[in-house]
């Protein structure tokens, strides 16, 4: 026998996957950032306090600073003994009123929110009215002039598939890979709001808000429906329409 | 003949009718406080900046500190030459986005936005699910538990019609007639939102809210729908239950 102490013993490594809903318009984005307030950053601090751990989150991807998600996922481990409804609960509590936590749920370790994921939806919502629009206006892109709607939606028909999407992608992150393939895209006309759905195996930083700038301008009559697929042949950037606003993009599921 | 200048001639007193959007949650309310921000303030600043004149906005009504407004009406009288659609869109210019005019038109100058109101239609939004909401928390009154929305509906057709509401009044305000006509009340449901609908011919301080928190409570069993009836002949606000919160309130309509 021996009589040293026996040290506690520590409970095992565990991971939780998150569903996190934000509102992104008082945040610089998802990921964390020296001295501002990033998701991220606020979702590790409440796990610290909780915990008792240095957590490190890791995000499906980041998203830009204004942009909202409805269910962004994330993963991280940690001993704590909190189940991940007490985790759940216990961060809602204590996370501000535009981050919630939809759901937290034990997973193998080796699960990986980002490498694991198998597609993304996005939402783009636009304010289509001459007027303008106080009440949600932090959730939507207005555009005062009439959109014809009929040529988007035969924009739209060029870009599913599997392309090259590098005239879509912001200039500064240029990626080895820039193929990606969209599942489907499609606009919702409701009233004055539009309402753009984009499946798809991965998205390059920028795409979607690239995207939409280009049917926008398609839908204003500034480009011509038919010359999309141009545009995803020259591959160059600077070819492509401006980029959408970041408020009107939410990123709505990750699928694994 | 007389040798004094003439003077330039003043154009005429004309009126002017606002319809006014505005997201309440940066604002004391309607009406204008010393140094506090205002709706009221903040149109009555920007007006009389283009119109050069000391220029008093009369409302339909007040809305109360964090209340919203689809359809706000007031009317202002002025001697500018601006057109109306040159005030419209010179307002919409200066104010900050969390208001915008959405229609200015010229009046007879006896249009009173709140002596000639024949009725008013308020929305007021419930969030009704289980986890935190994030994204349009400032829109609607999330409510956790499941609610009971044919109790709540039973309990809204006693309210139709012609009443006393004293005991949906604000207890800070007595008005010495608080007869209103309740012209139709009905409930929305979509997928977690439920949407309450309420024309009256005129509303007390707080009636709306008051009647939501009364619904409220049927909806979740606190008080039967059935005995609302005997609650409107008390006329004794402290037998109803709690008032629900500003955010999820809409004044979306004034009809003249």
């Amino acid at each position: 026998m021996s009589d040293t102490p026996t040290k506690p013993v520590r409970p095992p490594e565990k991971n939780f996957k998150l569903v996190v809903e934000y509102d992104g318009s008082a945040y610089c984005g998802w990921q964390r950032q020296p001295n501002q307030p990033s998701i991220q950053g606020a979702l590790e601090n409440v796990l610290q306090r909780m915990t008792r751990e240095a957590v490190t989150l890791h995000g499906s991807g980041r998203t830009d600073a204004g942009v909202h998600a409805l269910g962004q996922t994330a993963h991280f481990k940690c001993r704590s003994r909190l189940s991940p409804d007490d985790l759940q609960k216990g961060m809602n509590g204590l996370l501000p009123g535009d981050i919630a936590v939809q759901s937290c749920q034990g997973v193998p370790l080796d699960f990986h929110a980002r490498f694991d994921s198998r597609w993304k939806l996005y939402r783009y919502r636009i304010c289509n009215r001459p007027v303008k629009q106080a009440v949600g206006r932090q959730y939507a892109w207005q555009i005062f002039r009439p959109l014809d709607v009929a040529a988007m939606e035969q924009g739209t028909r060029h870009l599913v598939g599997r392309h090259d999407f590098k005239s879509f992608e912001s200039s500064g992150s240029p990626r080895d890979q820039t193929v990606r393939e969209v599942m489907a895209a499609s606009w919702q006309h409701n009233d004055d709001h539009l309402e753009f759905d984009i499946r798809a195996n991965g998205f390059l930083r920028y795409m979607v808000r690239n995207i939409v700038g280009t049917l926008v301008a398609v839908g204003m009559g500034k480009l011509d429906a038919d010359a999309i697929p141009a545009l995803l042949r020259a591959a160059d950037r600077r070819l492509a329409p401006a980029t959408a606003p970041p408020h009107g993009l939410f990123l709505v599921h990750v699928q694994y």
